[in-house]
């Protein structure tokens, strides 16, 4: 083990690994996925398109350039404005670290997605967490505070927030882009569930980025994300983008995704539809959030009771997920991804057994 | 622009990006692909593999593991060495630097791919380049010298080599083993044209890791590398791992090759015999290096001919790399794909035009 303590970054050897559980389970509500799979009408379209997929070729420079121009179109971009794509929304957080001088701090209030802090500290980047209000909203001041102490410095939003499903609003958006040199993240990955975006706002500041992925409405396994900023940023990012880094197969997926966005539009509002029933059900028996995403945070009336319930809807082969252990506001909380009616009634019908 | 020289690291802003040319060449040998697609009695099976692909969930952790046990006991790894899965090897690159102390010197015989240096600069790691013979062998002594001047060092070592085609020999490689701490990567994306590997020398000394690839074979199109390493280091390496960066259509393809495997060894056969034609052809014509590859590099008896031989043959549809501007003993050359029968052909009588 000598030669790990010579060779590997300190910071590296006192992580642990992002953990995915292993198995599978009857129903798994633990992963913000979307419970319906691609319609099985369009299967074969799907599979038609990728028929001719040159995969013995590396992936097209010319069908990178047309997917980023039909992003951009789609999303309104002005001219000036343009798309980096990722391999998941991930590996695009990785590749800003990447690109951000060592001395940039990144910011983010938390709880919120694990991954911000994640990366960062894997990168060796300073990452400064400002905790939310007790009710999980944003606490200005103090964000503002931590952008101008730490200047030049970066701030990660993820709007709809994940683990609280609360969207944070536009005009406490902008009052931290008040903060001089503040360089804002939005992170929309649940935008389909929250029926509002930032997206114009790129136009309207060119220290607004906004990051999306195709991992929540559907196309969790097919690894895509993409960014919006302004063409100065993107133009930096495009340098620590490995050259290949989205497959071809993914590429034409994505364009046939984007043929059919009614189908994936449909699904959302279904989802959301089925939120509303989950979180009217649930604000009976426990404690919940208001949500804006495909997910939904609440706490047992008992919270020191959330391990045990979590553990014994897990024995029942239902995955959701438990944050109980966490410190501050989370403390006794689960999370419970929108499923299915069925898989919701499920979930539900043993989380009342539970309590 | 102030924004960019705040917020971006001075190393990226100074990089250019990895440029891959757009458009469509009538003959396309200037990136080392197969020619070959994947036969069309296999594509119907292939299809019908991917259709129960579930996309709208994450790649499962099950689904990594069986995955990477295939890959291990096909390589015939021990107990105690493990493989970690990439979203191609260029991003294994990236993740062994990332994993990587700073203080770890990133050492490489040069010319060799370019990737080793771009991502070094990139992630600010400090790279050393050490000049190859002027007949493309590995000058020993001073690879030797470098590693020990600057332990803890890295040697990233293709084998075969890109851009030259040579593979280096088992005793120059157990050499380079012998300076005290010395960790030696061997990237074997040529493997399959070389016909040997150095896959065992991992079980004989932890500090030997072997890089793969399906890109070379006739899956570029997918980005899929894999890492075969002591299982210490492996451990280090699943920590800066993206939890899902390999998909689920790449999963379930890798899958489907490997069950296809002879196919792609056939191609890998045709390939080398085609390759032995065009050295024997360009011999008569250029100045030709052995090639263990599935490329051919090659200088014009006239070296400084070499740029404008180049732009005719692009002008007539036929890509190929030109190298002729790099300083050293690859200046004056270009180096070419084994393409088809017929695409050699039509580069052989083309070159011969232009000469």
């Amino acid at each position: 083990m000598a030669d790990v303590e010579r060779y590997i970054a300190a910071q590296v050897r006192a992580q642990t690994a992002y953990h995915v559980p292993p198995g599978e389970p009857l129903v798994k509500l633990d992963a913000m996925e979307n419970p319906y799979s691609l319609p099985l009408e369009l299967r074969d379209r799907w599979l038609a398109a990728l028929r001719d997929v040159p995969l013995n070729r590396y992936p097209s420079t010319d069908h990178y350039a047309r997917l980023k121009a039909r992003l951009a179109q789609d999303a309104g971009l002005p001219p000036g404005c343009e798309v980096v794509l990722g391999n998941g929304s991930d590996e695009i957080l990785q590749n800003i670290l990447l690109a951000l001088a060592s001395e940039v701090t990144v910011v983010a209030p938390t709880p919120t997605f694990v991954m911000y802090e994640h990366i960062a500290t894997l990168l060796r980047r300073p990452f400064v967490g400002v905790p939310l209000n007790a009710n999980f909203t944003l606490d200005i001041k103090a964000l503002q505070d931590a952008l101008a102490r730490h200047a030049p410095a970066v701030l990660f939003l993820a709007c709809p927030n994940n683990p609280t499903g609360i969207l944070y609003s536009r005009a406490e958006v902008r009052a931290l882009l008040e903060v001089e040199g503040a360089l804002v993240v939005i992170d929309e990955a649940y935008q389909p569930f929250a029926q509002t975006t930032f997206m114009d706002e790129v136009a309207r500041s060119s220290r607004v980025w906004v990051l999306r992925t195709f991992s929540k409405h559907g196309l969790a396994g097919l690894r895509f994300g993409w960014l919006a900023a302004d063409a100065m940023w993107t133009h930096e990012l495009e340098k620590v983008r490995l050259p290949y880094n989205v497959g071809s197969l993914a590429l034409a997926t994505v364009d046939f995704a984007l043929d059919y966005a009614d189908v994936f539009a449909a699904q959302a509002a279904r989802i959301r539809a089925l939120r509303a029933q989950l979180l009217a059900a649930l604000a009976d028996v426990v404690t919940v959030w208001p949500s804006e995403a495909n997910f939904v945070l609440f706490r047992p009336h008992a919270p020191k009771e959330a391990a045990r319930i979590f553990q014994e809807l897990k024995m029942q082969g239902i995955w959701i997920k438990n944050l109980s252990s966490h410190p501050g506001a989370l403390a006794g909380c689960l999370r419970v991804t929108v499923g299915t009616a069925w898989e919701n009634q499920t979930f539900l019908a043993a989380l009342s057994r539970a309590l």
